[in-house]
């Protein structure tokens, strides 16, 4: 450790390797991006109000474009270093593994959109690139374990999540096509086709409810009450599966324990 | 097995049986199946969008032909070999029983809308037999564990299931009675009769909130505003009830044991 | 049990006596009674539905009355044998006691109102004695082991439940005063006093979110946001608190033992 | 306690000890104290409403400053008598500390803007100050075992809730931004900038959905629905925290251990 070599001292700057007990140690360079991430997230929010753009507009692109350099420069010191690390170790195909890892492809399209010149490209190009860069904020996610015990919750859930997407889908086409031909006559704009009448019943099975499309006929309000009352609890169970995957793993690890033998029951 | 006769060999194929450990072995006609549902149940939601009607109506009505005489050889062949199954042996009664099986039925009113000609009857009718192709989704479930599970929870907690069901209609009867008669004078038209409080009560209680009726006058926020915090409990048990359910068939058994002393440690 | 008194005999008719399982014993008198319950309270929503008024108002009527003077003759039958109930067991004393019990007085309400004549008395009063007829569905209760158990539920958690209330009453002060304050300027209508903010504070935390009355200046929406994403916990923990106690009650016998001695733990 | 000085008696007056058991003994004073809050709290709420105010608004004012004043006497009399609390020992640095004490200072808030006369400020200083009049009903805090649970559970379970509250943020903003570019141009108005866009995701994610900002373009329902199903799971995690920590608190001790054995039965 005393005997580093330069790319290790750099690896060891760029990095946060979690250790055993989960908590990341943090130095200055990890706390300065990360309040560059928060800062340039909030830039770019606050650029798309038209009195702050029309203000500090300049102010704002200066700071995008010194923000994005300093990620670009982050970007290829890590992409430099990564061979430190055994899961990388190759010099050419371990780095191109690394390129391809989604936290890495993640940084690229954080800064990459702030550099490249648009004049070329037409507006809704530009647009999307300019919605990438806040994805920077995912980037928080190596600095978070909210986030990383959330992504494991969504990970070790994921086919149960799945399956009840699928019944969800199924839900939603049972529940809206016969709204759709029950109420078509009376509101042809409203519940114009199957798909329209979908969105309805996201909307209503999730009990957002904007009020922008409701049944005006009596069959439909008896259906779309039936729907309602009988749908929300199949769209509430993804909900209730993360809610008991989250209390399960930030449980302390005593409660886990067998009552009988003591040892570690599960996860 | 080596020397099944054509019509077990039949079976075998349209059949899925479900093995011990739940893990359905697919060949590559469920698989044929699946996709074609996938495909005509799409179809169908496409077909009722007016612009893509226009363009590819003929299209999609060739293809819903097509599949609405593969989906009716499915049946007939399940039809003739399902005396293999010892649930269905006799000749007769056996398939008779099969017909009327709940699963059967909704394989024939999942094609046979398609098929029958309705050059006399009238629109509604059409429409409603157009709707029946959308049970073809239900179809899936065969092929789904999801769907599977989510019916055993249902049918396992019918018993609280009917019994919140009949407190729910209590609750809005009780909740929209007096709403009828505060609102009425205000709002005639919205607060016509209980059966309309019904449907305020129910988007109300579901939290839904559309927008399209609420209590406008003094005492009937009042009244409201307590129906909705005391009521939303009430409505949200079968939810509570689903989730808790579909929770526990979807733990492993694993998991409700102790790995280490074999015994269960919670419910 | 074979030379019962006159008095012994109607009295078991009349009674529904809870056996030790919870299951009820239903004879064909009690079927008769909680039929005519239903029938009576779905007369009484249709006869507020003026096209069904104007067609069959004359029926209903003639059926309501009927419905209540038999409501009124088993209210008396009751009355007459409940001292045969140990409860009750003072010919005097008891029988007033019975007449103050809870169910008695919603038996006494349910009909009452519909043989006193109304000649005199003004529409308002009116129209709150017809709505009295609709808690005849809560005589149902009698009949349902749903009900009961529910009533035991909110019984048990009745302190916790009167606390949440307390701490609810004190959100939406919380909430709904400073939104008033930022508010009223810009809707002097929508926000024109601290009881109007507390209509917009009930609607939000139980996210029904009708849309007669939400923040419009952008500082309103700030604090709106902030009181929705932190309020709506608080506000959900009574459904929370009801459906954990609920999910308790419906627990099988044998999932509240106590996986060290065998014994049965709590409730 | 037989010799008792002023000081001690008076001490013993103005405070409420929480003994072991968490059931705090309140005297007449207390009582006196808690009624006067909840009264000065409704005429608060009361005089925002013009008819009243119109009507009582002197009974009104002169009410609220002779609390004020009670409400005076009695902070005056706490922060001399503290100094018998062990915790504010020191007759001055004990006092200060005592004064800078969350609950002191929301007792000097909660009467000190109606004594301070306000002829020079403006109007929204004015208001700022009596809508902290409000937050006395926050004293009841003191006199209430359920506000003092839920800081508790909020206490405990604030890691988890800061961290859940970072995980919506991020969910929110990564929710918002596709969302204004995909709106922006069908609706200026309301999609005029992000943080509008923000006052959207919050409001659906929270499923209260006003109706006043909704998606209407194709492209915009599909990811506003998307953005539903997905992130409502992840905005309703705080309250399954919260709930999980208030059940756990409320319930019993006797009830966590088995009755027989005396072992916990259950975490």
């Amino acid at each position: 450790m005393s005997a580093q070599t330069f790319r290790q001292r750099i690896y060891a700057l760029v990095e946060v390797p979690p250790d055993e007990t989960g908590k990341a140690k943090f130095d200055a360079f990890d706390v300065f991006i990360a309040m560059l991430i928060v800062l340039s997230v909030a830039a770019n929010i606050l650029a798309s109000v038209p009195s702050i753009e029309a203000r500090f507009g300049q102010t704002l692109s200066v700071f995008e474009l010194a923000a994005a350099y300093i990620f670009a420069v982050e970007y290829l010191l890590r992409l430099w270093s990564c061979i430190e690390n055994p899961r990388f170790a190759h010099p050419v195909k371990g780095r191109l593994r690394f390129i391809f890892s989604p936290m890495a492809i993640i940084d690229l399209l954080a800064f990459a959109p702030s550099l490249v010149p648009f004049w070329s490209v037409d507006l809704m190009v530009l647009r999307a690139c300019r919605l990438l860069r806040i994805i920077r904020v995912l980037k928080l996610g190596r600095y978070s374990r909210a986030m990383t015990t959330l992504g494991n919750v969504l990970h070790s859930r994921r086919a149960e999540l799945a399956v009840m997407g699928f019944v969800m889908l199924v839900v939603l086409i049972i529940a809206s096509s016969p709204m759709y031909y029950i109420e078509h006559e009376r509101q042809p704009e409203t519940f114009g086709s199957i798909p329209d009448a979908m969105w309805w019943a996201v909307i209503t099975l999730t009990t957002i409810g904007y009020g922008d499309v409701y049944p005006k006929t009596g069959l439909g309000k008896v259906i779309g009450g039936v729907v309602a009352l009988c749908g929300i609890g199949i769209v509430a169970l993804p909900t209730a599966i993360i809610a008991q995957g989250f209390a399960e793993a930030l449980k302390p690890k005593h409660q886990r324990q067998c009552p009988h033998c003591g040892k570690e029951t599960h996860e």
